[in-house]
């Protein structure tokens, strides 16, 4: 049997979603408190491999499982046994062959900026401090010229697993909202500090570095040291995922 | 001299405003990091004496010292020395005879609910965890009820300084945003926890334990025990504090 769980975490305290030997992950949490529940150790398979520090505010994974599991006592034993910083929003049984990970569709990221002089002490985990004034009417234009499928090789970090670059983003804006900037950006799929180094280029655009003119060019040259610098991680949440259907009815003939 | 600072911070890691013997509090890291930077022990007066948890958005404080200082290297220096979860927003020279704490005019709190099942990792030091499903048509109608002058005895805990009762409401409303209620009261004083049992008062109206037109009686009643409970104080946020005007220029003849 498959389960699908919707899950938002705060990524200050973990080394990522990924598993690791040595130090507390999101994953590995959550594989913790299952094989608790369940009484036996099993693998969760998650939408993104978000990085050390990057928030979730909707992330969904999946786990397979040969005993059926009662909804309502998974949602409250995982809640009691994980930190509070991840909690599960719901579980549902879903079709044998979905997998979090190869039925993704999209997701949204939020980008956050701080642009206060002194640093908002309730976005310090939340947010980019870049205690500047921003010309964001050029961020914004700049924003919009992600939009379509592109490669975007230029902004991408070494060390992904990506085989191809195109990417298809539907949307890319700015809000503003007094010193706090969000960037919202929503893609059928992500390279390797895509969204940190678009955001780092749109701050090198609100400088004045960068004309909003020029991304377009960039875009094109498929060269990364075109782009600006990857913004820092705590900025970053997964803001929404979007998979198949995954209902137990969604079941493939 | 006397200078007036501007101040945010987040209160989860403090016993409160007020200097204490053996525990971290906001006004102890202050006149810490500034006897550092003034060579001179100095006492600061603050406009409210939040409690354990309680946060300020915006919080003014004065001090008396000596020798003149420079403003922008206060602000910096004061930044630099005190932890990131308590920020200087401005420092400005002010009349000789302004007091943060006798010439506030108008506080305006903000209480927080969440009211999701699972509990918002990202509010849950800021908010008060609520998984019911509230009314909050009857909190809103409630809230109403507190505007004006009352006597609000019923409203407050043992262990205040206040000698008088009677505090003006000017702003009572809730605002609803999914799962998350914002509570903003502005009042021209507060008597102590008088935001937090009017939160809870709120939350059994929400609850359908009280009844939004019962509110003026309990006030009328001067009787703790007919009000809600006192909501925690994780939830509650001094948002906007409001003086006297503290200019130089403004000194009194």
């Amino acid at each position: 049997m498959n389960y699908a769980l919707r899950l938002m975490y705060e990524g200050t305290r973990y080394a990522g979603w990924q598993r690791q030997q040595n130090a507390a992950t999101v994953q590995g949490e959550l594989e913790q408190a299952l094989a608790v529940i369940t009484r036996s150790p099993l693998s969760v398979t998650g939408i993104s491999r978000t990085d050390a520090g990057v928030h979730a505010n909707d992330y969904i994974a999946n786990f397979h499982i040969d005993t059926p599991l009662d909804m309502y006592r998974l949602c409250r034993g995982l809640n009691a046994l994980l930190p509070k910083d991840i909690r599960v929003i719901s579980a549902e049984p879903c079709r044998e062959d979905f997998s979090a990970r190869f039925d993704a569709i999209s997701k949204t990221y939020l980008y956050q900026i701080d642009t206060s002089l002194y640093g908002d002490v309730f976005y310090r985990n939340f947010a980019w401090h870049v205690p500047h004034q921003l010309n964001t009417e050029a961020m914004q234009k700049a924003a919009g010229h992600f939009i379509g499928s592109h490669d975007f090789s230029a902004f991408m970090s070494q060390g992904g697993t990506a085989k191809t670059f195109v990417r298809e983003i539907y949307e890319s804006r700015l809000e503003v909202r007094d010193h706090m900037l969000s960037y919202y950006v929503t893609g059928n799929g992500f390279l390797y500090n895509m969204v940190r180094i678009i955001t780092g280029t749109l701050v090198a655009v609100g400088k004045g570095k960068i004309q909003p003119d020029e991304i377009p060019a960039i875009i094109a040259s498929c060269d990364r040291t075109r782009a600006g610098m990857t913004a820092p991680p705590q900025g970053l949440t997964l803001y929404k995922a979007n998979c198949n259907d995954y209902s137990i009815t969604a079941e493939r003939a």
